[in-house]
């Protein structure tokens, strides 16, 4: 057993030794994707995908239940279409793929594959809107989009991904601020409470915003590494796209009025962000409420009578209320255990013939390896009691790892010394509102700012780059 | 009121007079699709995106339920990896959407946007399967793909659809005949049960089989215009693309064999398929299992006393057991009527002064327009027991008319006679086999060759064509 346990172990990398070697040793042993011979795209294998399932259904239930609609658009964006708002075209262009061919014929205009669909989304709302009585319009798509990017890592960066891309539009600025802003606490929410992750709310500056937009919100949550994850973003459009794209409305008054616009989205990143805020030197450690098995039945010593029996009639009652599976395979319980730690399943039960003379089973913890043995009488409520412990024990965790890598400084030399003594993290400091110091910053300390919390202190009253006076607190890092 | 409803439908063209003109009416009245910039796509509103998510969720309920397992491959194809099967290329490349430049670069080889995936499936399987332990592999992957066609129309043919697309691999070929037939039979059953159409089950003839495939199987629906619609296939690869591509496992006496393979997949055109089995001239009607409202509350004189608290009383009661809705707006009956007739909302619920008085409520069929009064103290129990009757209304009604227009013949003449008495329907007659005598009675008939039906009848000893010795009886008609 223990040497089989070696073996498993041995396979991946440690994460001290070499997180980024960890990290894809980790997406390839937990069978989450394989590569594929189109450079930059990954293959979501089912389990990789049984993850997106549950995040997707989670998050789409929160979406419908504030009045969002899903709809298909195209996934064809014309180049003139792309070129409507200028923003918008100068920060897609240079990195959308072109499909200038249609059978043998080449294409009168070119089209690019959707980076987003800003573009679509508005050439189809002004044609749809006409008075104040149609809005608002609160659509969502669930779709893949392209981005061509050169540097690629599976879930966190990949030439094509999965998301949801939210696109609305307001009768007023309120409205929308309000909206842009609501959708920023769902993905919040749902990061703490489904993926068991906590994140920093904030704006991003104005050199970080999305382009087209009048605002931009994230959430960022830091890595086991101390490298900070944008998990979502929500953005304010105002009626810039409204203008360049001719979305009109005749208000209560019968005037014609612009309509305000958000978008917001969370992608197959987030999967990334589960692997790095809650992983270990053992693999995976899956959040329960997206694990595609929240919890695996391992007889021991299946041979002696009754115990496979006993595994079936556990696993058919924990059906009733959980995700559960069994290993009735021929590999022994120590290679077993191996196996679903490396793919992160909350919960091991192990049930062998000793426990079934004494009414009992052995539950085990993914996140801290704790054993508890339970009555059979009482298993369902104790493994909704466990599942539950370990969610928050991951939130626990990963918080703490964020308290304590969050450095406040007041001066560039007070943030080299903590990220030097303490390694790469959060850095909270105060910040004129210059795009000068915002670059300088980053030069000198090598983090970049995140975004501006909403949650803001006068950590001191000046810049911590010019000595001017302070207008935000910043949040930096080094971003993934 | 009459008024109104006359107002409404006068908007949508009658089938008898124009049924392609009465198909895009219906399309575009009951909010189903927008036209897009984008020519030959379609943007799908949330009422017909509604539909397609209902039809997604039961579909992949029953393939989850046989073990499938959802994946995402790659939207891109490498023109070399599209050509490593040959009759693949040659059916797929004349329709593919070139891709050709990523940013402002030249790609250095050009990539298809999936047209299908069964290469990309192929290269997986080559590196993920070792050993018989390994099969089978039941994948499945919702996506949208791209076929470069000429003439579109909204869900029946589009350079862009939505689809699910199973890939299985086996360790023998019966494994895998058998997983191709059964998954025809989940798509006849999914008809018939859910979507309330009754289709014909068969084998495609050789000139008409999949690009790849030993054997194509389908489903084929009768529309109401005579037409014949194919709802669904299901092909059987023998070991062609295993060779093509090397997928090769270790067998049980640990040779070296190729596996067995299987794709199968239905798309949005099933939406086109309900509109064109159950609409009428008063737009269209929905089955009730996939129908995104199944119960309409319609207030009558809203403005007295009691009328909209007890609307909404009856919401709130409904909801926990069907999809409903309630139209407070201030439209008049008789125009909120149209409305949901036009948006094919299986069950109309009124209630008004006097319907309180009573304790009861007027429920009343989107198929037959037949009117219940309903005591509420029942209402439950009768809003389940009338879903029920419009699905078998709707299922009856499809029924008849295939059966009315399906033709048994037994010379050309008769088939001729036969389509130009009645229109256009489904013409069963014999066939010996060759292409020459199905092309021919195309050019004679203006029928093809629709499949073989597996319910096999022995109508003549002779080809209907050439008169020598009949190998089949084929089902012969007019595609979609």
């Amino acid at each position: 057993m223990a040497d089989n346990n070696k073996k498993m172990v041995d396979a991946i990398t440690s994460m001290e030794e070499d997180f980024a070697k960890w990290y894809t040793d980790v997406v390839i042993k937990a069978d989450l994707v394989d590569y594929s011979g189109v450079k930059g795209c990954m293959v979501i294998k089912p389990y990789g995908y049984a993850i997106w399932e549950l995040i997707q259904k989670q998050l789409d239930e929160r979406f419908k239940e504030l009045g969002h609609e899903n709809v298909y658009m195209p996934m064809f964006i014309p180049e003139s279409l792309l070129q409507k708002e200028k923003d918008h075209v100068e920060g897609f262009a240079p990195e959308v793929a072109w499909v200038t061919h249609g059978g043998s014929e080449p294409l009168q205009e070119r089209l690019c594959v959707r980076p987003t669909s800003e573009t679509l989304f508005c050439e189809h709302y002004a044609n749809a809107v006409h008075s104040w009585r149609d809005l608002p319009k609160l659509y969502n798509q669930w779709c893949s989009v392209v981005r061509w990017e050169k540097t690629t890592r599976p879930f966190l960066r990949t030439r094509e991904f999965l998301w949801q891309e939210g696109h609305t539009i307001h009768e007023t600025a309120e409205e929308a601020v309000k909206e842009t802003e609501q959708m920023l606490e769902v993905y919040a929410d749902f990061c703490e409470n489904v993926l068991n992750m906590p994140v920093v709310k904030g704006r991003k500056t104005e050199s970080d915003k999305f382009a087209g937009a009048e605002a931009t919100y994230a959430i960022e949550a830091l890595m086991h590494d101390g490298k900070a994850l944008q998990a979502g973003t929500s953005h304010y459009f105002g009626d810039g796209f409204a203008r360049a794209f001719g979305i009109q409305f005749a208000d209560r008054e019968n005037k014609l009025q612009y309509v305000h616009q958000t978008s917001w989205g969370v992608t197959t990143r987030l999967i990334g962000a589960i692997i790095m805020s809650h992983g270990d030197n053992n693999g995976l450690v899956l959040p329960p409420k997206v694990a595609p098995t929240q919890v695996v039945v391992i007889p021991i010593a299946m041979h002696k009578p009754g115990v496979r029996e006993k595994a079936e009639e556990l696993v058919s009652r924990l059906k009733k209320c959980f995700r559960v599976k069994a290993d009735y395979s021929d590999n022994s319980p120590g290679w077993k255990f191996s196996e679903y730690e490396m793919k992160g399943v909350p919960l091991r039960l192990e049930i062998g013939p000793k426990d079934i003379e004494n009414n009992q089973c052995v539950l085990v913890r993914r996140d801290n390896r704790e054993k508890t043995f339970v009555s059979l009488d009482d298993l369902e409520n104790e493994v909704a009691r466990l599942l539950d412990a370990v969610g928050q024990g991951l939130y626990d965790k990963a918080k703490a790892n964020m308290e304590n890598r969050t450095y406040r400084c007041t001066s560039i030399d007070e943030i080299k010394e903590n990220l030097s003594a303490h390694g790469d993290g959060f850095v909270e400091a105060m910040w004129c509102g210059e795009e000068a110091c915002e670059d300088k910053v980053k030069e000198l300390t090598g983090v970049g700012s995140r975004c501006i919390p909403f949650a803001q202190e006068q950590l001191s009253d000046v810049c911590v780059c010019c000595g001017k006076p302070a207008k935000h607190m910043v949040m930096w890092g080094v971003a993934y």
